[in-house]
């Protein structure tokens, strides 16, 4: 096996993640050109004068026709109708993969879709931001960050030791696990934590809108997930929305419980939950290294 | 009137706020000597050590005796057993004042409890931090943070004027308002965002242990509250716990409202919530100058 190198390789949508993985991906010197295929032009023409994409095309087969790896960074529910669109024209050979923050059945969805021959691996870079589009995309996105791989059965191992390279070279820590344990961690760590951001900022300001202006970093702090996409974060809450479901649901158990501590006006029960996640966040703290 | 200047300052409670409000006191030259009173010795003999606080006395009473200025940044539950020990050592024309979290109805009993001549102001920097005690203390605590007087129909204007004086110095941006406005506001912004972080450790960690180390910057950015001080924020809920049932009550509707979306896999009206949240954070953001 020689050195990993893709000589082309199509981004099917280029905002942050997509336009991050194309500079992380020529820093590290591991592909030819790159195409960026998108449904906003001028965005495609801005990454293209950055030196971000070599070349691009609004046709997602085109576009695709004769890449060696493709990935898919756009809204997870376009996948599949993108994979569509595509799969008359991939080569056989190529790797496609995603950086979709849901897994899942889509990933099966997404390998019955690809022709003999063209190997799908689901992917998700743990490297998000409440930030979004090409103006934020950096090299550096994915450095120290988790990358998920969630083969299946089914699945080339190439193609995933190939993926498991890329990833590593840029910098991420890859991590394999089932599309389905996946999809129950992220709804707990990811998508229920923007559920409630969003809730959080609406509820305030249903009750008073200018309730916001005074808020200090705490809530600062618990309402950046609600400036991410509401497109993309329907579409990831959607199709995890099982999941989604019964994490909010032992959310709720969670809360539910702390009303009736404040109802009895119960002290102790309160401080002994609020103790015991403390002590839970400094573990994280101490396992994660950051904070 | 002569320059703003407090002899002699004892600070009860040397922890972060006490701590750094001692620091910035003594940066911006406006005290004599601080005595510091509190529960753990090491703790001031510390705070002593870095020459944050002057002397110490683990007796509130003495430490109060011939101060100025008397500072309680002690857990806000402790407030009036306090004041009931300090109140026959206080001076005539001191200015007593807090850092607490909770105002309301705490206001009216610190008011009720001081001798005559005593002048008690409500306040509250909204400076909060994770990190808590001593160590965590810094002069530039207050600078640009927002600092909240709450004074009553009884305030002296003296002491009030006096106080918006000092913490402008201390470079925070003073706000008055009523006790009663303070906790409808941070209930919203403060108490509830606390409460939702302490659920959501516990609920994911009640769901799987594991699932903690597989969280990204969003998770952490949303439970960093829940590693606050468990009996500060048990006595702040209990205080404040009317106008915070009903903030997680408006929280819960809109929860609640987001899982029937969900339910009915309504993407458009989960989208609509989403972007309307984000319109209001973006909205913050520019309001509130950071983020």
């Amino acid at each position: 096996m020689g050195k990993l190198f893709f000589d082309k390789v199509t981004i099917l949508g280029v905002g942050l993640i997509g336009g991050s993985f194309a500079m992380a991906l020529k820093e590290s010197g591991l592909c030819g050109l790159i195409t960026g295929c998108g449904r906003n032009r001028e965005n495609l023409k801005t990454a293209k004068a950055r030196g971000i994409i070599d070349s691009f095309d609004s046709d997602p087969a085109s576009a695709c026709a004769g890449a060696d790896l493709v990935f898919f960074s756009t809204p997870v529910g376009s996948f599949t109708r993108l994979g569509e669109l595509i799969r008359p024209s991939l080569k056989k050979g190529a790797i496609v993969t995603d950086g979709g923050s849901v897994k899942g059945s889509l990933v099966y969805e997404m390998e019955k879709l690809m022709p003999g021959g063209v190997r799908y691996v689901g992917g998700h870079p743990i490297a998000g931001s409440d930030r979004s589009g090409i103006d934020a995309s950096q090299a550096a996105l994915f450095r120290n960050a988790k990358c998920i791989l969630t083969p299946t059965k089914d699945t080339d191992r190439d193609a995933l030791s190939d993926l498991s390279d890329m990833w590593t070279a840029l910098g991420a820590c890859v991590i394999r696990m089932s599309p389905e344990r996946h999809d129950r961690i992220y709804a707990a760590v990811s998508h229920l934590p923007h559920l409630l951001a969003y809730a959080l900022v609406n509820s305030v300001a249903g009750a008073d809108p200018e309730f916001l202006a005074f808020s200090g970093q705490g809530f600062i702090d618990m309402t950046r997930l609600a400036a991410s996409s509401g497109e993309v974060w329907r579409d990831i809450c959607i199709l995890n929305r099982e999941n989604l479901l019964e994490a909010v649901s032992d959310f709720r158990r969670k809360l539910d419980f702390l009303s009736v501590c404040l109802e009895k006006a119960d002290g102790a029960s309160l401080e002994t939950e609020f103790i015991n996640a403390g002590n839970l966040r400094e573990k994280m703290r101490e396992t994660i290294g950051q904070d």
